[in-house]
């Protein structure tokens, strides 16, 4: 099993790793320590080294930040994780702020702290959040000061290693086109802009660029590693080479030098020493960075990182490979409905829903030859209430019992060498109340309107957001996600710059890959959530029109639950969608189920409304 | 009349003027001069004394700019205008460039004019549009050359006189909240931002505050004015004394110090000079006013003009206004439309068209006892083709009769001491084409789509301007402005911050008001914009939902034209939104067309679909 359900921490030992910290505020002359959820790779998952922040407060959720003072110390989460942070940790030792509302660089400039010497491990921060820092420090007497090492890993004992897992090379039929091309237009890139260098600070962008995969994380697959690619000359990539088999460092050999990441600061402090202009974008990198190359004499300029437009466009042989992944993760997710609905109600819990699913993806890969390589995140399996907690992870402590007349919701996705899946659909173990077929029916709407929607080139994901929520707005309801992000080719779950939520401010582009998942939460009874992955097209006639009109084609296939669906909400053309796509489901994934009990379920499943 | 139709400029003397002004190049001290169609007010229009961009060039558009070098002269302007920019400008004198694919500050950058010594005079530029220049300029070896006065204003001999036209008070019932209550409120702002003094740029937040309008500008009744509001003590309002008569001037002298206009740079100076710390919105003032405090020794720090959110928060008298002064107007337009429709065909043109609706204004106006004060902008009356051109200004020269079979385009408004108001109707003249029908149709749906929108606190403008769109795309068509923009109380018809747009960024609050004004337009061929103004309304519980919703009352009352409609496209609910509507029309208008013989006119234009 990839997963675990496990909880992941308890929140007994903060109290004696806050004084361990504290010991050292002296020996490095300040006053307080900041510590983020984030490691120096600034990704939305962290190694097991670097789950800094669960080590020291206890609190395991994707995002925040403890700020620790000679007597306070105070955890900044935001609003999803507001009653996570106060179950995993002890109320004697931390006070809790919202990250949102008050952001660490508006507390920092509180009374409270006047005059504060803040210590930060630089690698750690971006270069936005660390300008905010120093202006509110400074205006309120204080200062920022950047630790030569991480104050958590200083007083760790035990911390486990980083990881060091096999580097493979993505198959050219997968990634569409070759890496030397890649690494030419970023190099042009740097050439044109008149820079020296461009530091590819995010490791999903050096897994694109050198078409490479890792297993460094649990669900994103890329090896933990940078590059530098000069305008002229050999890339750099900084990669351990117990990482790379045989094969691996060859194919990679011909491509750059390998350079152990110890040297990646060398590596940067000799760009600036050699007065280079180096490209690196402010966004995904640590500060750590530029400040290395600054201080050396270089000049570090802020540039979008080259390869995330590319990347986030999928082209031909990408969006191939997905649909193909989708019919065999569909065909998992067939058989798992398949036999979630033959259990006996009230025999089901959150765990074995979730263990049975990945079974499901695990022998479907193998019968099919293209293996579940991970899970694209923990699945989310909740039920009744449960099912409310939008970023719910099930463990041992939490899981119940499926009740009859309750909605189930299972949110996943598989990781394949073909793609990466996400996919959510919920599901009525029994008779569901009409109120909560009300909602998800208005959930449905907003996910159709989405589906079927055609916009002209220029079009943001922030222009079309409000498209999955009209149907609740008027129902005097919403939910407090975005629509839809962008997800990787066989990398991460989540995937920028592409979005479909009000901060979506990146045009839509033909073959970016996006998630649609509207939802409904309400708290302590039910949640739904719909979602499908999409791509966008390319611009498309319209009869009598004046342009191309983009759109997106569905790549996830698999019924949606219509037990719980209310057919007087629905217009004409949304019921067409719904049997169009259930009918495409069907005839889809037929092939794959020849002989399989789940083939007649499925066909139940898909039948016209 | 208020609207006149001359052709107002012709290309014969740019070559003449344009030489006058480089003669001066050397007295200057400058190898070029940019000349924005802006005054010193920054408003969107001039008086005519201020029309110095026109003067100039000829180009009379509400928007654009001039470069002109010893050698070239270089007209900016955006989409809207570049068709009449080159019909009202000499092409031996000037080339025409995109104002915003090559604006000029990246324009200053290029090679042709490197070194550039740019004189501007920094009364008719904000602050960001200057540092912009600079930072080019600089890069390319130039700088930038604050002149001591206008340029055009040096060369142009029989200038007008700047207009002294009458200061009114606006009465209370109107105004909703006394000009005392609203001073304190802005100086409180700036004692609680521990700033010394605002300073109120925009006219129309000087008018808001105090109270007061003015017509010194054919459309926008604020008069030119400035004040400097201190956090504590006696406001000093910039206005000529010639304005105010005595009641006014008794009135104004009660809640300030009345200094005149050409003090203002030595307030300003004063400020410096004192060290004072003074809050000046660079989106909305002149780059002098900063510039002269800090040059002074005195520190100006940018902030949001404290009037503009309460200006464009309508309180309950304005409201009301708002409502009543729409019954009126929306009169006015019935007596219009059924005027129209008693002529026989290719009788019309499109000068007397709106020459005639003027005189409905202000007739109806008069019956009322609330006149007709002035237009809220020229109508524009297009017919066929014309009405394709989105800020179509009809002249002696473009005056077209209205055939047959076409359809007539009429947005036009009213400025009346109780509000502002602006509507736009599409009427058939005779049969119109299918295809015309058709797009009339979906223009109306998103028009309907807008109007029947529940939305949830904190959706911004640009959330929702899509669904004004989302017909049109999906037959393949769009339009290419915005689909509301905000409108003042007896103020500016465009009014910010408010909007419903791509750029929409501020959230939309209960008593703001807006338009809904959906279009299409196909060159050369028709043009339909369907217009109604709305405000948002507080928000409303719903049934079974979990939070009060806001959404939009329509102010605006005047039948659309059924005859355009192709019913089966239209949804049930559409249907029932329009018959709802005119009933709400017949309803509240007939009252008011007693003895007319529009009433039988209005009672088939609203009969129900």
């Amino acid at each position: 099993m990839f997963q675990n359900f496990d909880v992941l921490s308890s929140p007994d030992q903060a109290a004696e790793r806050i004084a361990a910290l504290r010991a050292m505020f002296e020996a490095w002359g300040v006053d307080a320590v900041a510590v983020p959820r984030s490691d120096e790779y600034l990704g939305e998952y962290v190694p097991e080294c670097a789950e800094r922040l669960a080590w020291l407060t206890g609190f395991t959720g994707s995002a925040g930040l403890v700020l620790v003072t000679a007597t306070s110390a105070h955890l900044f989460v935001d609003g999803r994780y507001t009653a996570q942070a106060r179950a995993q940790t002890d109320p004697s030792v931390f006070d809790h702020q919202d990250l949102i509302a008050t952001p660490l660089h508006s507390f920092v400039g509180t009374s409270a702290l006047k005059g504060c010497r803040l210590g930060i491990d630089p690698w750690t921060w971006p270069t936005a959040a660390v300008k905010r820092l120093e202006t509110a420090l400074e205006k309120s007497g204080g200062s920022l000061v950047m630790l030569k090492r991480n104050p958590v890993d200083a007083v760790w004992q035990d911390r486990p290693q980083p990881p060091l897992e096999t580097v493979t090379i993505q198959p050219l039929d997968y990634a569409g086109r070759p890496a030397n091309e890649k690494l030419e237009m970023i190099a042009d890139a740097a050439a044109d802009a008149g820079a020296d260098a461009i530091v590819l600070a995010d490791p999903s962008s050096v897994a694109w660029t050198f078409n490479i995969r890792g297993q460094d994380l649990p669900s994103t697959p890329h090896p933990l590693s940078r590059a530098i690619i000069p305008a002229k000359g050999r890339p750099q990539l900084f990669i351990d080479k117990r990482k790379t088999g045989i094969e691996a460092e060859a194919y990679l050999t011909q491509l750059s030098e390998l350079v152990p990441p110890s040297s990646f600061d060398e590596a940067l402090v000799t760009l600036g020493k050699t007065g280079s202009t180096v490209m690196v974008d402010s966004e995904v990198a640590s500060h750590a960075i530029p400040m290395l190359i600054e201080e050396a004499g270089g000049t570090a300029r802020t540039a979008p990182d080259p390869a995330r437009i590319p990347r986030a466009v999928k082209n031909r042989a990408e969006i191939a490979a997905s649909a193909s992944v989708h019919r065999q993760d569909g065909a998992a997710m067939v058989r798992f409905l398949a036999w979630l609905d033959a259990q006996p109600p009230e025999s089901l819990d959150e765990i074995s829903v979730a263990q049975q699913l990945e079974q499901f993806r695990r022998s479907t890969g193998e019968a099919m030859q293209m293996p579940l390589r991970a899970l694209s995140f923990d699945t989310i399996s909740g039920s009744g209430p449960n099912a409310a907690i939008i970023h719910y992870r099930v463990n041992t402590q939490t899981n119940r019992r499926i009740g009859r007349g309750e909605m189930l919701l299972v949110d996943s996705g598989g990781q394949y060498v073909a793609g990466t899946t996400d996919i959510t659909r919920t599901i009525a173990i029994g008779e569901v109340p009409e109120e909560q077929k009300r909602f998800f029916t208005l959930v449905l709407k907003g996910m159709i309107s989405i589906s079927v929607l055609r916009f002209p080139k220029g079009t943001r994901g922030m222009d079309i957001d409000a498209f999955a929520r009209v149907a609740l707005w008027k129902a005097g309801a919403d939910f407090a996600h975005g629509t839809g992000h962008g997800v990787g080719s066989y990398l991460s779950v989540h995937e920028g710059p592409q979005s479909i939520s009000r901060r979506g401010s990146q045009e839509l582009l033909p073959g970016m890959i996006l998630s649609n998942e509207p939802g409904y939460y309400r708290d302590g009874a039910f949640g739904i959530r719909i979602e499908n992955l999409v791509t966008v097209h390319a611009p498309r006639e319209i009869d009598g029109g004046d342009a191309p009109m983009l759109g997106f084609e569905t790549l996830t296939l698999c019924p949606i639950d219509t037990r719980l669906i209310l057919k007087d909400l629905l217009d004409p053309a949304e019921i067409d969608w719904l049997n169009a796509y259930h009918a495409r489901v069907r005839k889809d994934l037929s092939p794959l189920l020849k002989d399989d009990p789940a083939l007649s379920w499925l066909e139940a499943a898909t039948a016209a409304l």
